[in-house]
């Protein structure tokens, strides 16, 4: 067939060539309409060349994050045959749910509240926390403009699917948490890694300024951001709010650790003015409710309903008993300022050990759960030094490159221990520090 | 830029020519291997060109499934301003899960089973899971070769995401529960339907040996059937492992009605030595759990693996206690028993009430919940009759059309209800028959 070799013989130049995205997406739309093609299959065309240009070139990404995965098994075999360690590579708090929270889905359990419910979330939770959220920002949510959803995890994949498509550009700010980019991989989506760097104090505007353009169809951020800390104020917000608007993109503002924030002048998205805005939220820090898979996405209507129906789709819905003790929680405010001081104070901890050392450089905590200090040491391999860490003295922490291939001199250690092992943690990083840099 | 014009050109030409996809397809791949063009993007491409040709020859096919929930919304108004409605349009069974089940799920919440876990599910429940088929099966099944998910609503999604890439063809056998075809669509893969008749007492080998052929990369069949009743024995399972090996597809074999089969000679696909098997259940039916929202894949272990990480990557993983509640269930056998002896009973009622009526043609129930009569009315429309039932005796039933485009004349019916209700439903359903083909 003529018409299929002319195809792929076209398609392995452009993959080959330099053309610029850009232009050729421009090109791509107007023959796509002259010929009576749909655009969406131009623009997922024009993915899948640059997604194989991408592959051709250097292939995927590692998983990181599963790699963390394997790591953490490691530290809990030690620890399930008697070795003690001292846990710190993952992003769980160690705190659990209230008992009133606990309480609240045994007794949904025994009414019974477990048939099948709307994907979107039952009506009571989606009210409760458009009024608790309206109430917190001077704004009038409704039920509608909130989608209940199987954590965290799936307010952000179920908001990917509802506002870009298959080819489109997703940009990603690293250091990240490593399931965004991954996502976006696995739903076909091209991840765009705008870098952020300890030097700039982590400021995310000028490289976004650099790599936002019109081929942007979503942009997410993450403040207080895992794994750095960092808190943003209005003014950066507001930055990238104006950059977004004119790229014509969305913004996913992943704002999980919302509530532990420890600097005045957080800003949540929803605070600006702007109609392509996605709040994404969860109970799993703030009521460390991690196992219970609850969270929830806000955003206009329309988009709330389609991550909702991407939920249907793949889950049907969760559990009602789960969302009653969601439910719950959003009254139980004496534990979630309990966890949030919990945090903070270990952050304070965190920061003030191992500022002690000379070969760690660290900023003050300003919110999340984490802290990401630099290490002083050339060629640094953060496997190697994680590993020989958790072997030797018994300590767990994630290594940088796990959120992002740029951050190979960096560590992320959790505030999820208490005060006095904690500290014990930070004695042995830093005691072991000198060592890995004697050895050198 | 004189390629793009080309490319595009070259795409339209095909969208809109009738050349036969099988070979089109031989030669993308022969094609892509000459220019080193990766073998995933030529499937993609031509998923792509089949999807628009689909797309401009007629659209989507119509949400179904969706509109069947905005229905039983209509019936919950009803009932819920006061005027009782017999429901029998929905897939949940009455009963719930026995206070055993639902006191393990408290317990596990009450001891902390309520952190982070094993994408794949935890180690005892895939273990129990392993050991409980093998036993039936006669297999000798590993925790490996299981992994627990979101209710059958994830395995089916995470199974078709493991073995199947965008483009690539799945048949599913109508009629059907709406989500297969719908999942599907929704990851990109195209859905090819292969209808079977009453007439032929559903029996799908004749029409699948036409429709399977080399593109064909997934089978979804689903015995006990929903909606038909139908079960499968084994030289018809076997029938279709043939043309699967033959055609080097998978099979998805959706057996979530394994324990609601009335007949003897239900052959599960495990039982037929086969590499490319995919066994889907759920907790849902047998012991009434279908809020807690948990099921399980059995495959190889590449498979399984496959499918949890897909399931790690849009929501983590399912709690804990609703894992442990799933455990109890597994040694709750006399509820699993209870349950399917009511369900038996009410589908015989079913099929001797509705068996009195000269307009509606049904079949003895072999298995799963339903009952799928043929209405002798011709040119009936099923919405108009479900919603005048419904409005005028209150009857809630779900449209034949609802499970395949082809099935206008019919109705499904379930077992979810006592026994005098049930007999009360079939008769103002025989007798709004009656009118209504009076009215005509």
């Amino acid at each position: 067939m003529k018409q299929i070799r002319d195809l792929l013989a076209t398609c392995s130049e452009l993959i080959r060539s330099e053309a610029e995205p850009g232009s050729m997406l421009e090109e791509m739309l107007s023959e796509a309409e002259k010929l009576g093609v749909g655009e969406d299959f131009a623009r997922r065309l024009l993915g899948l060349i640059l997604e194989e240009r991408g592959r051709l070139a250097g292939g995927e990404a590692p998983a990181s994050g599963l790699k963390l995965r394997e790591f953490a098994s490691r530290a809990r075999e030690l620890q399930e045959s008697g070795k003690p360690v001292l846990r710190l590579e993952l992003g769980e708090p160690d705190f659990s749910a209230s008992p009133r929270i606990v309480e609240a889905a045994c007794r949904a359990l025994r009414e019974g509240f477990s048939k099948y419910g709307p994907a979107a979330g039952i009506r009571e939770l989606r009210s409760a926390i458009a009024s608790k959220i309206s109430e917190r920002f001077g704004l009038d949510l409704k039920p509608e403009n909130v989608a209940v959803t199987a954590g965290g995890t799936f307010a952000v994949y179920g908001s990917i699917e509802a506002v870009t498509k298959p080819g489109d550009e997703v940009v990603v700010i690293e250091p990240a948490w490593p399931l965004y980019a991954h996502q976006v991989r696995w739903l076909g989506r091209r991840p765009i890694i705008v870098r952020t760097r300890f030097e700039d104090d982590w400021d995310p505007i000028p490289p976004l300024q650099e790599r936002v353009s019109r081929l942007t169809k979503l942009i997410i951020i993450n403040y207080p951001n895992n794994p750095t800390g960092k808190v943003l104020d209005g003014r950066s917000m507001r930055a990238i709010v104006e950059l977004a608007e004119d790229a014509g993109a969305w913004i996913l503002s992943d704002e999980v650790y919302m509530d532990f924030c420890y600097v005045d002048g957080f800003s949540s998205i929803l605070e600006h003015d702007f109609e392509r805005r996605i709040m994404v939220n969860s109970f799993s820090k703030t009521w460390g409710m991690t196992g219970f898979r609850v969270g929830y996405v806000i955003s206009d209507r329309d988009t709330a309903y389609r991550v909702a129906r991407a939920q249907n789709t793949a889950i049907t819905c969760i559990p009602e008993f789960v969302q009653r003790a969601a439910l719950e929680a959003l009254e139980d405010v004496d534990a979630a300022r309990r966890n949030a001081k919990l945090v903070e104070r270990r952050l304070r901890i965190l920061y003030e050990e191992l500022s002690k050392s000379k070969l760690i450089d660290v900023k003050p905590p300003e919110g999340a759960m984490y802290i990401f200090p630099r290490m002083g040491i050339d060629g640094f391999d953060p496997w190697d030094f994680a590993r020989k860490l958790l072997e030797e003295k018994r300590v767990a922490v994630a290594p940088g490159s796990c959120f992002g291939e740029a951050y190979q001199n960096y560590l992320r250690i959790s505030a999820v221990l208490d005060d006095e092992p904690l500290r014990e943690a930070c004695r042995r990083i830093r005691e072991f520090v000198e060592e890995y840099q004697r050895k050198r």
